[in-house]
């Protein structure tokens, strides 16, 4: 007979909810928590630890679940997952694991690097559309320069569809992340309605990196002035900017049209 | 001394917290709700009929409004601001206005059309930013092909940034859809998984309407086998599938690019 857990006064339930609600929780126990099979796939895949699965069989059925240890797996009612799942349509997993957090110094970059630098991230959505896109753009990183980003808020990981897992991810400082970018030469361009060049007229075949702010301010001058230059995506109808993560789409997918894809 | 309405029990103010709840209300009453000076603008200058302009002087302050009649001008407290206000960082105006639903036969074609067809859309966050995408490619118009579609949601109203009021829309059904684009001369693509062709490899200069499927599933035989042909978007990373407002993004700038902006 299977044991399951059925109460989610359970110590371990009670755990998911605060690791779900609290990114100081998160930072603390150097855990977070996630759903769905393929996310476990993308992070296994990417060697993060998966220290806890839970699995609901009333949602998940009865397949076996590879490269996760037996010991690490415990069995909850369908009236627990229902508390804990977060997400509609949800598989019946739910995932505790260690999180990355990398640094400028420990990012691994390719030999003609791109990279995606946000100023600063306003929506969670935003992040993981974003993320999705630099996986299939294969940007060598997304960097935020904002050292307390939760990168592993559950509205990031859910709308990253796991590439939270296939990208690498550092939250740093505006002047850290230029200063870097000056030491490696990768030449930056900044996302400004201010810019007199197009995006496709700008050459990205080489190193780089575009810039993009926030949805309600933009950038802030440090890298409107600090960024080797500014370039934008022509407007031609009555409003003056799109949101963030379509235009860092067309911006990326630009720089490997160049690239030959 | 200005009358100001201060009690949310105010007859005017409980039909506009019931437009904003119910689909079914603003189509029975013709009326839609927004906030916003920027939107206010977008819609009077598209020709939409104001029929109310709520002011909290409180946020907005005392400088005038153009555009609209004093007698449909009405002041609320903040009290009642805040009780019906649904965005963060509002800036004082609601308005009650008419909306407009066009139809394939109404819609305004340029002499070398380019349009996005969605197939259905599951959140409101996205067509509001493809909206915006749509105001700033010049697309001619995004077509829907659910005739249930509410355009005016306040969610997609709020992420286009007044787009609602720029782009001309269409609401339909995919037979209607197809044997119009077809009686128009005007090539479909169809955005798809098992295409072949890339996009950035396809002639997007003439007429032409890429078709979106939803996030969970994609297009339907229905576009799969009756678009004129499939194409995709180089996916180089771990996963399969975009957000379908970035690869909407992607798409129209790139339809863009081929016509010279």
């Amino acid at each position: 007979m299977l044991d399951i857990i059925s109460s989610t006064q359970n110590p371990k339930i009670k755990n998911v909810l605060k690791l779900q609600e609290k990114s100081s929780e998160r930072r603390k126990q150097h855990l977070i928590v996630f759903e769905g099979n393929r996310e476990l796939d993308l992070a296994l895949n990417a060697g993060f630890n998966i220290k806890t699965l839970f699995v609901c069989k009333d949602v998940w059925g009865d397949e076996r679940i590879e490269g996760v240890s037996q010991r690490d797996i415990f069995y909850i009612s369908k009236d627990v997952f229902d508390k804990i799942a977060y997400r509609e349509g949800s598989d019946g997993l739910i995932i505790v694991a260690e999180p990355k957090y990398l640094t400028l110094e420990t990012l691994a970059l390719s030999p003609n690097p791109f990279l995606i630098i946000l100023e600063a991230v306003e929506k969670p959505g935003n992040l993981g559309a974003i993320l999705r896109t630099a996986d299939a753009s294969q940007a060598d990183a997304v960097i935020v320069c904002d050292p307390r980003t939760d990168i592993y808020n559950p509205n990031a990981i859910r709308s990253s569809v796991g590439c939270v897992f296939t990208t690498q991810i550092v939250a740093s400082t505006n002047e850290e992340v230029l200063a870097w970018l000056r030491s490696k030469g990768i030449t930056s361009y900044a996302a400004a309605l201010t810019a007199t060049e197009f995006y496709h007229e700008t050459d990205m075949a080489k190193p780089c990196a575009i810039v993009m702010g926030t949805e309600a301010t933009g950038l802030t001058d440090h890298w409107l002035s600090g960024a080797n230059k500014q370039i934008k995506i022509p407007m031609r109808g009555k409003i003056d900017s799109l949101n963030v993560s379509t235009s860092t789409a067309i911006l990326a997918f630009e720089a490997m049209r160049q690239r030959g894809f």
